[in-house]
């Protein structure tokens, strides 16, 4: 079992993000490919750069597809892949939403949608004691 | 009111998610700051950046730290800036999340943080229509 993970976002967050996390757990068992959308840029052409990136990172077993936001175009990109290729699309891509996907990295497409958007959720975490002035 | 975000992140995480947020909503008219930390950076100098940018930032009304990860460097350091300045720290950043930022700008700090991570937790959306391969 492969899935493969291509994130699809605005101004490289998707790369940033990954980076960070091989920062973290090393170099992940998982496929990753980026597409970066910047605004301007043709959607046309990104269209084409996002079906090729996907095609190409497919083993067989899917591709796990983490952009950033519902409703804008990388999102908006990625969903229109869905009915051509074994894909599914999640948004809100952060930090803890990819660590649990490299750690989870064996798990079938399904379950990995499942512990990604859970990782992501369980991650907003408040963690600064209080919202007092300093006295 | 006016509070300030500072964005304390890996591999320039927190710079690229605004960047992102400002595509799409324009210039915030909130105040805006990063530090951005990479693998290998000395932790002491990065707190005391994460420290100025922090103090600099905040006009009086607080500051909102958004940060990726509970537990790493960066939330770490975020941590250790609440005894000594008004600030709120949240982990988890994502673009859903910054956009609730500049969207409520006007907010005080601690409803600001609610609108924060209620915005990150929601954004965390399924958007692709099947996990069944093509046909």
């Amino acid at each position: 079992m492969s899935v493969a993970l291509v994130t699809i976002t605005h101004n490289g967050i998707g790369k940033a993000i990954v980076d960070a996390a091989e920062s973290i757990l090393g170099t992940p068992t998982i496929t990753v490919r980026h597409c970066s959308f910047i605004a301007g840029d043709d959607v046309e052409q990104f269209e084409r750069r996002v079906m090729d990136t996907v095609r190409e990172a497919d083993a067989g077993d899917g591709v796990l597809v983490l952009t950033d936001l519902i409703g804008a175009t990388p999102c908006n990109v990625a969903q229109r892949l869905a009915p051509a290729h074994h894909v599914r699309v999640l948004s809100g891509i952060s930090l803890p939403m990819v660590l649990r996907v490299f750690t989870y990295a064996r798990c079938d497409l399904a379950q990995l949608v499942e512990r990604a958007s859970d990782g992501a959720r369980v991650g907003v975490i408040e963690c600064g004691p209080s919202d007092q002035a300093p006295s």
